[in-house]
């Protein structure tokens, strides 16, 4: 059993209104890689929230007074606070130099998501794009009628943990798969009942597809997983994967 | 840029006392499959612990007065809450049918990583390895005597998460490779230098390897990842992955 992990090379610049499948179909084609049914695509969120004109450039913002109290107690630029909790449903941590959020579509992690690298300018920032599964669901969609083949797409997103230093990949917008495999009621090798085996899937795809986006240059931000075999489903939604927070012992 | 994940089918059952290395070797080799310099071997705990005899039967177990009580607590088997208070350093959380411990090794886990499955009889569970990175470092070793070759090498345990639901595979022990690839002072896509970014690759790593060792039945504990060219490091180890309690914001 082999799974592959490719990474897709040579996009060009993303902006606002750009057809991100046609260019990724474009740039795997180029490489010699033909998108195939069964294919799973992990696009960085990046380049989606550049495409989906999620950029703002500070200097247009004017924070509030809590932006500036929030500031003042973490240290951060209060125009970058203004959009962090702009975007954030609720406040889980604040520290000096650290501010971690529920963003709107629940996850969990440090200034909602929002990120200096890889987008041009001195003081502009990306935010997650505002429906990170729907994004997926159109690059998906996309495919299909341009190649008429049945893709996956995970959008990824780098978060902290945590109890573990370090960050990986995760999947914060899915399409086409489940991003759970519920493993409850299958076998081990001795025969015992697995009782508490649900793999998130979808977070180990985006962090293996990090192993091609991050050991090149900061221009690979798309991957194509080839030979695993998910479970496919049009429900699933990256949100099943936020514990709900009166779920969590670590609130 | 090409990474590929390979499962190493055909393992036997492991025992207590079983030279891993050569038994991956030649579960390899039978299936075509020479390892090289510069693989990665992520290899199961359990199959570990099991190699290490760090299996115990839990009907010899007689729990004491403490272990009782955290078991009419929890609702857990009280021979079972004996074994991993006894493998833990803290217990982190308590409540019905929860068990999160800080290992000695500093995990923090469910039952202290303590397994039931993929172990023969009723009542029977696997710990961690003692020693996970020696554990690895054995392996790592092993291969270069019996074949000349430099692998890395990583230890993988399944783990919950907080605030994401679903469990992923992560290093609890490493040899040869930097489990953290620092990328602070990398500039991206527009000379911007990354200021915070430090990927747990060893963590990456594992999760990219259950794809393979997880879709499968249960006889394929160990992956082959070629094709990523990580950080060696002889003085890493998984310890670097676990963040300190009195640094953490979730403790």
């Amino acid at each position: 059993m082999v799974v592959q992990i490719i990474g897709v090379e040579g996009l060009p610049i993303i902006n606002s209104g750009d057809d991100l499948a046609s260019l990724i179909l474009d740039a795997s084609e180029r490489q010699g890689l033909s998108i195939k049914d069964g294919d799973i695509l992990v696009v960085s969120h990046i380049i989606v929230s550049r495409a989906e004109d999620r950029i703002i450039d500070l200097k247009d913002i004017k924070p509030s007074k809590v932006a500036e109290n929030v500031s003042q107690y973490t240290g951060k630029d209060p125009r970058l606070v203004e959009v962090v909790l702009s975007d954030s449903r609720a406040i889980r941590r604040m520290a000096s130099g650290v501010l971690i959020t529920e963003t709107r579509q629940g996850f969990v992690c440090a200034n909602a998501g929002v990120d200096k690298s890889n987008v041009p300018g001195e003081d502009v920032v990306a935010l997650l794009p505002e429906d990170p599964d729907f994004s997926a669901r159109r690059i998906r969609d996309r495919i299909k009628e341009l190649r008429g083949c049945e893709v996956a797409v995970i959008i990824s997103d780098t978060h902290g943990r945590a109890h573990r230093d370090g960050e990986v990949n995760v999947a914060v917008g899915s399409a086409g798969l489940s991003v759970i495999r519920d493993r409850r009621g299958e076998k081990d090798l001795f025969g015992y009942e697995l009782k508490v085996k649900r793999t998130a899937i979808a977070d180990e795809l985006a962090s293996a597809a990090e192993l091609v986006v991050g050991q090149a240059s900061e221009g690979v931000p798309v991957a194509i997983i080839r030979g695993y075999s998910y479970p496919k489903s049009d429900a699933s939604s990256a949100r099943e994967l936020v514990r709900a927070r009166e779920l969590d012992l670590f609130p």
